[in-house]
């Protein structure tokens, strides 16, 4: 059965949102001391000399039902988003753990399941997991840490006015995926393309890897372009112009969008999970950086983001996915 | 409010039990490729050239109640865990990452209240909280992954006929003041040394540096020397012996133990989440590994644990708290 994992908020409750309870957390937690070269706030932590971590949950009924999940396809996504992480800071993976809260009601043989996926996309990046936790619990929660090395990471907050915005690969069509599996019409070719984009996002680890030195940002898209491109415009005190005409919509999805009334480049802007590298780099670099680009924007004075093209509307600044 | 800190089963449903479930989870996640210098099944797994890496979890209705847990005792704890696993490897800490799955009821307030707890073992254990994730969920659950290095790791599997099997501090008191807590009995002085050793357990950090290069075999007290005997006897090759009338039982612990009809040594040998560390040594590293130890025991040749001294059983080897 082909199934949809779902997007979803990662955190909300009727006090405070996602950010203002990270803030709050990362406030609790007092000084962190000398010996962390980057905290809180990037897709990762980076430690000295080279050491480059972060971590992720994916929660019954938050991130995914258990009815319309596909197991193995959950525990490749648990993993790769992850490791996306580790290619946006521009880190060769060395490994991952896993925490397995096994939710009443599962069975063993689904965890199985579940780790044969995780096993599948460790093998595919290169990140092999070498440890791991079991408990029971109430739901189903897998808590994956990823860890990598790089000489030179690559941030959010580098970005100059002047340099290029530019993409890897395509959008939109996680989230076009998502929408025919939920819709039951992932059945054409075309269709199931899209869906195998959701189900299974493959991390740009070696591009990452080759990018890095060449970008002055860079972050991976995970919310959609619109929601990230803010992220490095905030990070790097600029202001970020996308050109929605620009980006390289993936094949399939324009008939998507058409069929729900949206312009194509609003759709890849904000569907999020394409799990693609977003990069600011000076303009002689785009060419010659080693990995094909799409120029899909520039860096200017300024802050926040700004849209020109179809579907333009300052509104899709604003998309916060906690809100939706 | 002083609350305990309730010991639970790490994992058990109907189907298998926490060791065969993590067998066939090791199983379905194929192999690891090069590049682990040691994977899933010792304190925690070492990464070229000398990265350590664990992780636990702690879950609500599992490892504690929210009725009778204190927050910032529980955020200490769950850091404090996972720090000891490095510990048991030689390893200097080098930072941690918290995913925190917040509960459905559990306000802001009470998981900064939690991160307070983290961040106060994180500078007592100088493992800075460098990362995490947030996420909404039935149960609050914690995710800690913890990060060190060490040039050489001590492992379970080294001891050799002839060690010594000794023990850093002291036994018994965390069961000690559990007991205590959950009677509503920790109002005096000694019963409160003993409750604090419950709630706020220290990791053996720098012992464990120490002890790593001067140790056949070491790794963490936290279900008790009679289990974790065992677990360095099987993965060593050897058979372990333990004298009960030499474990170093805690002052107050012998009244506890006493009140319950046992004898003071089976009862520090079962009682689990001392954190202390059990190396098997050789005879003349004993006094020369520059930290106190106690001489509880020997190896020999065989397999499994065997007992000398008052409360002397062959079911002590047996222990399995997830059986209890």
């Amino acid at each position: 059965v082909a199934c949809a994992v779902h997007r979803a908020p990662a955190y909300h409750c009727r006090e405070v949102g996602e950010f203002e309870l990270i803030a709050r957390l990362a406030g609790a937690l007092g000084e962190t001391g000398p010996g962390v070269l980057l905290g809180i706030g990037d897709d990762a932590a980076v430690l000295p000399p080279d050491l480059v971590v972060s971590t992720d949950l994916v929660v019954e009924d938050v991130h995914f039902r258990r009815a319309t999940t596909g197991l193995a396809d959950l525990g490749w996504k648990a993993l790769a988003v992850a490791v996306s992480d580790l290619a946006a800071m521009g880190a060769a993976p060395l490994g991952a753990v896993v925490g397995l809260a096994l939710g009443s009601g599962w069975s063993a043989d689904e965890a199985v399941a579940i780790y044969e996926g995780v096993g599948e996309c460790a093998r595919e990046c290169g990140c092999p997991v070498v440890g791991g936790d079991v408990s029971r619990a109430a739901v189903l929660m897998l808590a994956v840490t990823v860890f990598g090395r790089t000489a030179a990471p690559a941030t959010r907050g580098g970005a100059q006015v002047g340099d290029v915005l530019a993409v890897t690969g395509s959008l939109g069509g996680s989230e076009a995926g998502r929408l025919l599996l939920e819709a039951g019409a992932a059945d054409s070719a075309a269709a199931a393309a899209l869906a195998h984009r959701h189900l299974r996002p493959v991390p740009r680890v070696a591009d990452g890897r080759i990018l890095a030195p060449h970008v002055h940002a860079m972050l991976d898209v995970s919310d959609g372009v619109a929601s990230d491109a803010r992220r490095l415009a905030d990070a790097s005190g600029v202001c970020v112009e996308v050109d929605l005409d620009a980006l390289p919509v993936q094949p399939g999805v324009e008939e998507v969008a058409a069929a729900r009334g949206v312009e194509p480049g609003a759709f890849a802007a904000t569907g999020g999970e394409d799990y693609e590298l977003l990069v600011a780099l000076p303009e002689a670099a785009l060419a010659t950086s080693g990995v094909p680009l799409t120029r899909i924007g520039r860096i200017l004075a300024g802050t926040g983001v700004r849209f020109t093209g179809a579907g333009a509307d300052e509104a899709l600044a604003g998309f916060d996915h906690l809100q939706s």
